[in-house]
């Protein structure tokens, strides 16, 4: 053990602080399973008090340390680096305080994203923001990546759910920005940490607002015979006015992917599938339903298929949330991307993506969050064939450069993390990346806050050749 | 004219460079009346390149420079610097795009708040932060003090609605945060610009989200013998699910001022006022209504008015925000102070400034946001008697910390300015004034965009004996 690790043993217990081979393993990896880096040791902390000694740890003896909550960042934002460690969050899971006449919870990083809402549910309130893997993924990952979900169309992102944190930033400094309430000092320092990827401090409490459940659902899914169909009738829902709390579409692969894994039965003859679910009062979901039906059936759907009950609401949940994983039964491997484009442009982008993928010899699926035109194609590749995760992920960033180039983003929801280290310089100008890295050096003059994530490390050019990553060049990171 | 004005002189027009006193006399002072410097010019750009050369020009110069739209901030935002310009922004009233599919507006910084909402009327779009002074206020200034509003409690602050931003920093570069779509590439950049007070740069085009305006209004306004029966109310009608558009109470004195000002009548023997504004589709505001109206029956009201017609709701919302300025029918000076407390606390708050104002021996009136736990009291003195001024600045002062104490924030929507820099230990630590700092100085490190403001010039203490303001000590600002 190097004579780092033996001072860093001195604050915790020992089977709290891993540093076997064995033990690491399990922490090389995130979402991102195609890096792998193995770290110094893992440090579980089980009180914000030893987080707290941690980092002023790391800071004293410049050390590197990397966050983890879940690990299901796709985009390598918890991938260890080789000469650092792992903060493990996972035992920080008590929700310290739930104020239901306040609507807030005030939680640590490491609470899942739905235990928030089983707590809330005994006073009719819950937490809105729902990422796919709500089930397993954190809170503080959450606030670190800016997390959408599929009611980011109604409620927004991670971010308009926040109102105050608590946080340990890469200084050791201990900082609480906003609170209870919306309106506090401005800026929005608390929103500076939402989508941070870590780089900023380690959240060690947070405040999320909660709102009353919708008391009524109607979802409604519609098959169409072409992708555009279906999202003609997104542009045609998002027209006239409503404001559903979801308006989803998956393609045919991905319907295919979701029919193998969890036995959804989609229309026959279907090559898109358009989810729309109103929520509201009993009366508003009344009285939106039956403009909402009108415009569905004006678009020419081959099928529409209301929920008839709780049970089947579920059951489209289950078949569109399983879509990502469901398409590893199509491929051996695949890249899940994740790019914006102005949602009155998303037919003009499926086009563009289906030309893309056709000319790389690919399949892409595609399940996408419509209403905010946040694309998220998954690239299905053969790793075992030579040069096929290059090509898949030239497809990726030929597919990156189309949203930048439609006017939208690199990334939605996943972050930019070690993947899109290289597509920085495509949203950016100089001055903007010289702005950002002098913000990111007052809050972490040493940089030693998930270093190589996000920004490229120690100023190293982002835009580089495909082929070989950036950090893989610099040895930071390696691939299976 | 010194060198520095010579130099500056070629890049404007004669006729857009004020530096004759009288011309500058209009600039000395904002909506903080007291409160009166002469700068050393000001600079009237017409395009955005104009600014940005400006800009330039203060950071080769290390000229000090303060933003102007129309002057309303209320904490004195807009006070000129005796060693530096001001940059008047009120010829950049373009809209630049207007697109009714995607729901956004692209402005200047100058466009008037109103004027967003009239010109997306045509597409029955409304821009909704609606700050009280929104006829004459512009969307600069609006983003650099995060502005809030009556419809806050549904609709939340202007950094909710502010999608991106292009601004030029103090050190001369051009930068874009945000787009079009909630979604982007974290952390939020822009809500890093809500609130900076013009420390962090100048925004040049502002990309504004638009809302489908509400089909429907249902307003009512109750009248209740004590100010606490109003406060209850509130909590009632937060407890009950209910997301009204806007929650509002007056007090006594309040009441009294709007009668006088524009004749607005309220049920005779009402210490206080509530008012309740739904809004939504025709059903949703039908099926709330019935809701709304048994809380309010079972609050026990003098009276409950509903609005009848559009008529009759104008006319209450008149009253509401002629109450500011109709106070100075009441009183001859009286300073409007901006409080935030936790909603559920409203009660409490209320019954602990009415102690502290009696204490005083000042009359104060309160119009607030209650749904927001925002409190506006506006505390009455006469300017001419020998202190008087000073007791009122330091009952204000007493209420501010108990807000503070009580969980809350020294300010809600009008921002720190000059007038609160002395309460900024209350509200941070150290640490995070520290923090505030670095990041000041990662935009600014010169210190030259509205020095003075919201943090202490040059690192001077900022917590105070009452009396004499640390700027005045300082010589950067002189009272009437």
């Amino acid at each position: 053990m190097s004579d780092v690790l033996h001072r860093l043993a001195a604050l915790l217990p020992a089977d709290r602080l891993l540093t076997g081979p064995a033990q690491l393993a399990a922490y090389e990896s995130d979402g991102l399973t195609a890096y792998r880096t193995r770290p110094l040791a893992v440090a579980i902390p089980e009180t914000t008090d030893e987080v707290v000694a941690l980092v002023r740890f790391c800071h004293q003896e410049k050390l590197p340390f990397v966050v983890r909550g879940s690990g299901t960042s796709l985009s390598g934002g918890s991938l260890p680096v080789a000469d650092g460690i792992v903060i493990a969050l996972n035992r920080l899971t008590r929700i310290l305080r739930l104020d239901p006449a306040q609507r807030i919870a005030v939680v640590e990083p490491g609470v899942v994203n739905t235990q928030v809402s089983v707590a809330a549910a005994a006073h009719r309130l819950h937490y809105a923001p729902d990422p796919s893997s709500a089930l397993i993924c954190t809170i503080g990952g959450n606030v670190a990546f800016n997390s959408g979900g599929a009611h980011c169309l109604k409620y927004g992102m991670t971010a308009n759910h926040i109102l105050g944190l608590k946080a340990v930033l890469p200084t050791g400094e201990v900082v609480e920005w906003g609170g209870a309430s919306r309106e506090h000092i401005g800026p929005d320092w608390c929103g500076l940490f939402n989508g941070s990827e870590g780089l900023f401090g380690i959240a060690l409490e947070i405040t999320l607002q909660l709102l009353p459940r919708a008391e009524c659902f109607y979802t409604v899914l519609a098959g169409y015979r072409t992708l555009e169909q279906a999202g003609d009738a997104v542009s045609a829902v998002v027209a006239s006015g409503l404001l559903p709390g979801a308006l989803e579409i998956m393609d045919a692969l991905a319907l295919e992917a979701a029919t193998a894994a969890v036995h959804a039965e989609y229309p026959p003859g279907a090559e898109a599938v358009l989810i729309v679910e109103l929520e509201g009062t009993r009366e508003a979901v009344a009285a939106d339903r039956g403009r909402l039906e009108a415009i569905i059936a004006g678009s020419q759907p081959i099928e529409m298929r209301p929920a008839r009950d709780a049970e089947e609401r579920l059951a489209i949940w289950k078949g569109r949330k399983s879509a990502f994983s469901a398409v590893g039964r199509l491929s051996p491997d695949f890249i899940v991307q994740d790019g914006v484009v102005p949602r009155r442009r998303l037919g003009e982008a499926l086009r563009h993506n289906g030309e893309l993928a056709r000319a790389a010899g690919l399949r892409v699926a595609n399940v996408f969050h419509a209403g905010d035109g946040n694309l998220h194609p998954l690239i299905l590749f053969d790793g075992r064939e030579a040069g096929a995760l290059e090509r898949a992920e030239a497809l990726a960033g030929r597919i990156l450069k189309r949203c930048v180039e439609m006017g939208g983003s690199i990334t939605g929801e996943h972050g930019v993390g070690v993947e899109k280290l290289e597509y920085l310089p495509a949203m950016y100008n100089a001055d903007e990346l010289d702005c950002m890295m002098r913000l990111r050096a007052a809050f972490d003059p040493l940089g030693i806050a998930n270093p190589g994530k996000k920004f490229p490390r120690a100023g190293a050019p982002a835009l580089s050749q495909r082929g070989l990553h950036p950090l893989e060049r610099a040895g930071v990171i390696s691939r299976e």
